[in-house]
């Protein structure tokens, strides 16, 4: 069964619009079915930019002719340029993606595909905005995890964008336990992996070295993944950062959960940034973004690289399809 | 010209003494005269283990057989049992570092290389004991700067051993622009390198993002940065730690500097664990280390990987040909 996945280009100024237009142009459609929230004329305006044909669609159709974009219109204020960002935009921005995003949580669509959004420009349009992330998890009213993920390592993230200097304090008994309640249920369920391993690295270096080098390991982390274990999780750690990446450990893991940002993104984005994708865990839906930002300054030149965007799609064709099975399953099909 | 190299083993009881012994076997005694600091009945021993032949002599001697192994040495309190560090035997283990250390500054070597050492050992032996990069600093009354590096990359540290928390603070004007100064000459001097391009590492994620993920970046790293450029040094950062280790990015830098531990070591460690060794860089002399710890549970087994050993062999080899001439021009050979 083919799942249906919402596709929200993101920022019109940036690359967005063009992958969006390449992927539509080499995914298989008996994989998916994919319906783009955006602006008609940007959509226009980026196949001319990569040289490509394009019709529109009111809808999904299986028999329309490659190339042919179905398309739930959201439009823009202001004409695109690429390369800069109009602040007029940001509204048709964000409602696109909370359209997209009501959509799924309403089951009409089974998961959603984001491509990369300009935070300063939709702040400068007058809209608080902190990251998409955020701002599904407040539309959806649940808690989330952020997962980084290519074919070699899925690294999930206990605290995100903070200064290093408030992730010590931000590493509490209460939100590491939900980080990885979040995690274990969705690679139980969406990943389809009944026993997942984790790993759990330390917040300091060598995990600690038994209290030498911090206690967070022995106050914090270690009391909550005895907790777990006892309910049945399966979590190594907390395991020193530098060799937990070793290849040999990681075929072990299905996931390893790093405390912050830069301990646990630079192996993932040094082996394969690519095809590198950005999942997160916690919303009724499967949601997958392209880890690329907007690269303004090869917007509208046709070259910038789909890799991201396509491995965003298949693998929320994949995670969808427990979702799409019981859609249909449900006869709302 | 051969470099003379100081090699110590390390804790008696570790995979240290039986590396040496693979080592001495493997090694083109074309490239450096080694001589070893330690104890002759372990070593003896840890040949028994790995079942290579082994004779002793007091000096190096260009035309002995394979497996003689020039000694000078430091006799242990205790017989070393295989993976039961022993800590009557810290003193020996220390001595030995400090006279090949001693032998190194007065010139009679022109590079030092060591094993793993037990740091509970040492420290229950009534020894206090950091590490062996901060004894050879003391002893040497300089400030130094530590460097993994394998194959792929180079990377140094501004802070080493610190727990989280207190990163942010260490991160001193003073204290990076010292670390800079170590590793760009260190660059220039042992590596050789002309114009040596250095990556410095943001200390938040995404560098800070412009001030709002964290002001480190615009209040102390870039000043520093940009008071050295000044002076030619050729700086890029504050750069985001998760994509500055970009392959691609990789091949255009001599070395990264990272603000801490866990920041920097994860991938070096990923991209080529077993040829990985650690650098010690403002010392008089080359010092190369294995990157590897004692590995009690392997010692005696005979299976342990002489990889690291190698590598820090041949690096240090490299490293202190400028020192090999020096002393050869000197007359003092």
């Amino acid at each position: 069964m083919r799942p249906r996945l919402a596709l929200v280009p993101g920022e019109p100024a940036g690359v967005g619009p063009e992958l969006c237009i390449r992927a539509m142009h080499q995914l298989d459609p008996m994989d998916a079915e994919i319906v783009v929230f955006g602006d008609r004329d940007t959509l226009a305006r980026a196949a001319h930019a990569v040289g490509l044909p394009v019709a529109f669609a009111a809808a999904y159709e299986p028999h329309a002719p490659p190339g042919t974009i179905p398309l739930i219109e959201i439009p823009n204020a202001a004409v695109a340029a690429f390369g800069s960002p109009d602040p007029a935009n940001a509204p048709a921005v964000i409602a696109a993606l909370e359209r997209a995003a009501a959509a799924c949580i309403a089951r009409q669509f089974d998961g959603l595909v984001t491509g990369p959004v300009h935070k300063a420009s939709i702040n400068e349009g007058g809209i608080a905005y902190s990251g998409t992330t955020g701002l599904l998890a407040r539309q959806a009213g649940c808690e989330v995890v952020m997962m980084l993920a290519n074919d070699i390592v899925r690294v999930a993230l206990a605290t995100t964008h903070l200064p290093l200097r408030e992730v010590a304090d931000a590493i509490t008994p209460a939100g590491l336990e939900r980080t990885l309640r979040i995690l274990d249920a969705a690679l139980r369920g969406e990943f389809g992996i009944a026993a997942p391993v984790v790993a759990v690295l330390g917040l300091n270096p060598h995990a600690g070295e038994a209290g030498h080098l911090g206690r967070e390991e022995i106050e914090v982390i270690e009391p909550v993944l005895e907790r777990l274990r006892g309910e049945g999780m399966v979590l190594h750690g907390p395991l020193p950062a530098d060799t937990a990446f070793l290849p040999a450990k990681l075929e072990g893991f299905d996931a390893v959960l790093a405390m912050y940002h830069d301990q646990g993104l630079p192996v993932l984005k040094y082996s394969g940034f690519e095809r590198a994708v950005n999942l997160t865990l916690g919303l009724p839906y499967p949601r997958v973004a392209v880890d690329h930002g907007t690269a303004l300054d090869l917007a509208g030149k046709g070259t910038a690289d789909p890799s991201s965007l396509m491995a965003a799609i298949a693998t929320c064709t994949r995670l969808s399809r427990p979702r799409a099975l019981a859609r249909l399953q449900a006869g709302q099909a």
